[in-house]
């Protein structure tokens, strides 16, 4: 067994290839994941105490720990990784909870608030051009990092809240299904306009990002009543777990080489596991998962948040008339889209759809790269996008009770089952 | 959402401080893990099927994959924390199938197993010093070397053919634990010597380690019957999962800390939790996460193992003599240390000890480092601590179903309870 040689010096340890499991280095690492992890945990803690959305509380904890507060942790490649699959696991969940079925039911105001989600915060453009003063192809840029919505914080408040099985809880998933591709479509087109060359290439990622989703609907469809044996045939497979695992990852890795996100991947997975006959033994075994590899997520997102630059009062108001127009657009869409599904219920799904992810950064980072965008600017996009991710869950905290109230009064009045 | 920006130059993108979830170089160092993975799980599969033990096919996964073969994959931090983790979570597992009370039962046979263990492979040193031509200092490095035992591919063996609430099981695990400290002690005692400095920091090493050990072990004693709530208290943990995560994780770090194996503090996590009415819970909690993570501590040890060196029929030979007489001396110190088990039983535990783990390699590393060992025969022995790794549980599979067959028959003839 492998002592830590405390009285060596390392430096006379010539390393044996690749990190040995159980080295100094290895071990310390893993010391950095426990304070993240813990860190999350505490800060869940307190901030559920005080009556909080824990989810808030895990990215405090992952802040306070971080390089841009306490530093006692710098995220690095292995925290990355873990944070991402932490993620693709969440979204995984909220797969195996949803059957194709309702999501087909939804589809109609899932597209209208992805579309209007989309072109709201592009035409709110010019109204941040007035007031900022930035150029028009500056201000478009930063229309369109609005443009994208980030599921893994809504997905996670949905399902502490137990309201993953209500009508707006799918309309909220189906949006941002459709939302990601639109941002892909729409990213495609801004890069290949941006080099000059709107190419077949661009053409493919679209083509290959529709027919990705559209194969994987179809495979989750035809997957109904699957026995559990599709799982269990492998020997190494005592449960379908590990099977389902693989298909989770590798799907996960098949939409993020095709342009999309990982999350739309192993949402898709979850979708098809969702109609066998083994969704509830592999809902049953992904929990401890869950529960592991998601604080990373949060924690690992916390620590990313440079809110320094919040102490510059000019930077702070810009940043924060910038989020409150980033969430009242998404607000604005869900609230017109999905207005079928009712008042309440529409306005989670607005809310729903306001935090803003990586692919906002992403397209901030381009437009930096392009000169589009000052130093100064970004940081101030960047920190209104994260400004929108930190006050969604607390507003769908408010909303989601009256929401979940609303369609429990409708359900009275049309009994299920009619 | 992020996409991944296909059409974009990526030299454009500056990375936003460490790389964000989701990013490209986080998703291939993910898509590099499901690589292992897989290579395990199909190696477990086919060996399964050819009816030799899956762990060996998971060894043999992570070899074909990696570096010295087909060179698909070379683990990176990520995959060597994911299988430190992975055993890690493995020894909690063993720990929490185990009571103290079993624990002391076997304690005598455990002890002489262990010293035994320790003393024979250095005592052996001048038969491999005559046969090798090796000066005596060298030989007796060697010898020190073999002294150390890996306990991680051999508890899952136990654990494969679900044996280890077996008195023979739980020997070996005693005598590993026992083995891992004396083997703490000898390096220091030999670094010491090594660097003229055999000081209070060696005592202080041996005291901590001791210590660490006997009060985790009290701890366990008086964690008995302690109620679920214990764990469950915060209000983040809905079952008991995450606070005995972060009670392992946390014993494993500070036995690294103070110069023990990480897996000795996971081991005592596990006993003391095995105490506690959450036992069950957690028992059941943890399979799914050595599912996912285990798998990776076989795959990367695997790709760890370079098996060209035994091209060279000279060195083969002597990797493979070596090999013998390092598992000859466990087997020995087992037969004796627990003949008191029954004649398999004993041979079971020889066998199991067998497995030298990272802590030959890191003796034999400090012994290149002090030119006590040329390049060559720092090949030599590693290539024989992998073929004690990998004999190990070929032959385990062997000699288990009789030791088992044995202990049946005697429990036969003293009937439990009595």
């Amino acid at each position: 067994m492998p002592p830590f040689l405390a009285g060596l010096d390392p430096e006379r340890l010539a390393p044996v290839s690749p990190p040995a499991a159980g080295s100094a280095v290895t071990l310390e690492i893993i010391a950095g994941l426990l304070v993240l992890f813990v860190a999350a945990k505490v800060g869940e803690e307190i901030f559920r105490r005080l009556g909080q959305p824990g989810v808030i509380g895990e990215l405090a904890g992952g802040f306070v720990v971080g390089p841009f507060a306490l530093g006692l942790v710098a995220p690095g490649e292995t925290a990355s990784v873990l944070s991402e699959i932490g993620v693709v696991i969440l979204l995984f969940a909220v797969g195996l909870e949803i059957k194709t079925d309702e999501l087909l039911e939804v589809g109609r105001p899932a597209a209208i608030t992805a579309v209007l989600g989309v072109v709201f915060p592009i035409a709110a453009a010019p109204a941040f051009a007035l007031f900022s003063g930035e150029p028009p192809a500056t201000a478009a840029f930063v229309g369109l990092a609005f443009a994208a919505t980030s599921i893994g914080i809504t997905s996670r408040v949905l399902a502490d809240l137990h309201v993953l099985d209500r009508r707006f809880s799918r309309i909220i998933i189906g949006a941002a299904v459709i939302d990601d591709v639109l941002a892909l479509i729409l990213i495609g087109i801004v890069s290949g306009a941006a080099t000059g060359d709107l190419s077949i290439a661009t053409l493919g990622l679209i083509v290959g990002a529709l027919g990705f989703v559209g194969v994987g609907f179809a495979i989750a469809r035809r997957a109904r009543g699957l026995q559990r044996e599709v799982f269990t045939w492998p020997l190494f497979a005592d449960t379908p777990l590990v099977p389902a695992f693989i298909l989770m990852l590798g799907l996960a890795i098949l939409a993020h080489a095709i342009g999309l996100a990982a999350i739309i991947g192993a949402f898709i997975a979850g979708l098809i596991v969702a109609e066998t006959e083994a969704q509830d033994e592999i809902e049953h075994e992904i929990k401890p998962l869950a529960q592991v590899f998601a604080p990373f997520f949060f924690a690992v997102t916390g620590s990313q948040l440079d809110l320094g630059a919040l102490l510059e009062p000019r930077l702070a108001l810009a940043a924060v008339i910038l989020a409150v127009i980033g969430i009242a657009t998404k607000v604005l869409a869900g609230v017109i889209g999905a207005r079928s599904a009712g008042r309440w219920s529409s306005l989670a799904v607005g809310v729903g759809m306001a935090p803003r992810g990586e692919v906002g950064i992403v397209i901030v980072t381009l437009g930096l790269g392009l000169g589009l965008l000052s130093a100064e600017l970004f940081s101030v996009v960047l920190v209104a996008v994260v400004l929108t991710t930190i006050a969604a869950p607390i507003i769908l905290n408010l909303v989601i009770p009256q929401a979940a109230a609303e369609t429990d009064a409708a359900e009275r009045r049309e009994p299920a089952g009619v």
